[in-house]
């Protein structure tokens, strides 16, 4: 049975029209489904419309507002601080990238930090707003407690991704856009459905032991951080988890640690809470503020040559640049159009009788 | 049979005679060493004087300007490049450093990127001169290419590691110091002493087959990227270490990927030179241009303790703050001495009577 693929411009409509439906103004709705869809787009699947009743939820018990008064509360020449209001990430996010560019563009770099926002979608479109402007782009967020940090059995830190986005001439953009964890819970989520067991170094049980059941997380068990135990590096992951719940949060004053609200809205918010919402963290620096961004694109257009042609080992077909993936799916779903789960279908079928939207 | 340990001053003082004796001022000596012998203090000591030979060596062979004049060849408020004019990084590193904290005083951050450098020392040392002011420090570096990206059996990647160091109140500061790599090549170098078999997912075999084999890299193997292999995100480490490469040579005009100088002056230069001598980036920022620093250090004490505090596994003694074993060895050591295998011991013995230096 062919697998039912969906428009790219239908799902987006739809996503747009919800948002209006929970209160988004039209360009606010616009831009958070655009920013939602990209997740689709890239084949980064478990972020994008899945995620939609997500939102949906948080708006409906109050954990999201549609119509934030989103703004710098503080600022130097190269950086600041946002105040999302209680927005969707979605829309919080690209209002502070949009501020990092502007401060790059006077600055030579700008860097924001974000509190009192929600879920963002992918790190990757933040970055990438960057790359038009012949600047390098990075994006961070902290997220909902699921990692445990090395020899601990407590979840503390978010699957908490980085994504660095560097232009390049006549080669396609660098974008390296990584969960700071062993695999992100999307997959665990995938091994789920198919009922296969999850490689070492994914998960561990609740008494901090190797697993390789994927459910583990539903029993007291946490994902791994990149390395997966000390002997292969976990502390590495573990730290640079810890990098960026810190520059989310700790120096915004958002929410940090086993702090973070959740993002199913049915699991209770901590009974604590340091700081505000969850937090993001956006850097863009100007290329021409090292070097002439020619001499720069050049050279970064042979590494990437250079990386690319690396001889491989036999049976792999070729070394991939960070970002050749998603842009090769992109190019794919653009034109041919997005497959989703029944699950997910489900879900936005449920969201279209609910509002009453076509879908 | 009791160890012998090398009071820090006493290695302190040799190692600046001999940065004297191949021409480096006497204030120029006396940071080289202090940088270089930071590394034995932290535990690192595969960074500190044993390496002292080696930079001898590659002045001996012309590839170290004793004298050099490092300057800012390009500079916007908030970054500079500068060319370390083929200096000991040990030396370039702590000016590049410096010029990026300046940066912050005025712009609320400082990013630098560094050409025709050589290796720096270790990369906590220059990031932590951030944190007496109220200052976040990064510091990256490029560095010879030992490590195959994933899908290869091509070196085209340095260890590559990562810095970045966070002021804290009552707590000691965070200092997340990692090769972006599985394991160090210094940790491969003890197995080799010890004849015992290297974990899986540090190295490969020059198929890039796995191997457990610590002499593989003299046969044509290669180090692996942090992950070990894409089922356990190399990819990731892969990305991480390339982001290094770009931020400290292709927006410098240092050498990238396998055109990187290797550090033993035995090993030939690469035929191609793309940029000038070997890379680094640097940055420094300023608490208090995001919040205020008192409020910034409350919160970073609530995180450190809090993970500190975290449930362990059981057998596991403590959850670890990243900085933490450093600082506990450097305390020791500071009171005890420094530990030398045979060999580092021979190798200063060689530098004191070719020089004519007491050790």
């Amino acid at each position: 049975m062919a697998e039912k693929l969906y428009p790219y411009l239908q799902l987006l409509h739809f996503t747009k029209t919800v948002f209006e439906k929970i209160g988004c103004t039209a360009s606010d709705a616009e831009l958070a489904a655009k920013v939602l869809l990209s997740a689709d787009l890239r084949g980064i699947d478990s972020h994008g419309v899945a995620r939609l009743s997500g939102y949906v939820r948080l708006w409906e018990v109050n954990r999201v507002n549609a119509k934030p008064n989103i703004r710098i509360i503080h600022e130097s020449p190269s950086t600041a601080v946002i105040d999302g209001d209680g927005g969707l990430g979605l829309v919080v996010a690209p209002f502070a990238m949009q501020v990092a560019i502007d401060k790059a563009k006077t600055a030579g770099t700008g860097w924001v930090s974000v509190q009192n926002s929600n879920h963002f979608g992918i790190a990757g479109y933040h970055a990438m707003m960057a790359l038009q402007h012949d600047m390098i782009g990075w994006a961070m967020t902290n997220a909902s407690p699921l990692v445990a940090p090395t020899f601990s059995v407590e979840r503390l830190l978010g699957t908490n991704p980085i994504c660095v986005a560097v232009p390049a001439g006549q080669e396609p953009a660098f974008v390296a856009d990584l969960a700071t964890t062993t695999a992100a819970n999307g997959k665990l989520e995938i091994l789920q459905r198919k009922n296969q067991e999850a490689p070492s170094g994914w998960v561990q049980d609740k008494m901090g032991g190797p697993s390789v059941n994927p459910h583990e997380l539903k029993s007291g068990g946490a994902l791994l951080p990149l390395g997966g135990d000390r002997e292969h590096g976990s502390h590495k992951g573990y730290a640079l988890g810890a990098i960026v719940d810190i520059f989310s949060a700790v120096l915004s004053g958002a929410n940090y640690g086993p702090w973070v609200p959740p993002f199913p809205a049915y699991v209770p918010m901590p009974e604590e809470q340091p700081g505000k919402g969850i937090g993001h963290f956006f850097g863009a620096m100007r290329i021409d503020a090292f070097r002439p961004a020619d001499d720069f694109k050049f050279n970064m257009d042979k590494w990437i040559t250079r990386f690319r042609a690396a001889k491989t080992i036999e049976g792999q077909e070729r070394v991939l640049i960070p970002g050749d993936p998603e842009r090769e799916m992109e190019e794919r779903r653009i034109r041919s159009g997005i497959p989703l789960l029944k699950v997910v279908e489900d879900d936005i079928e449920f969201l279209a009788e609910k509002f009453g939207v076509a879908l």
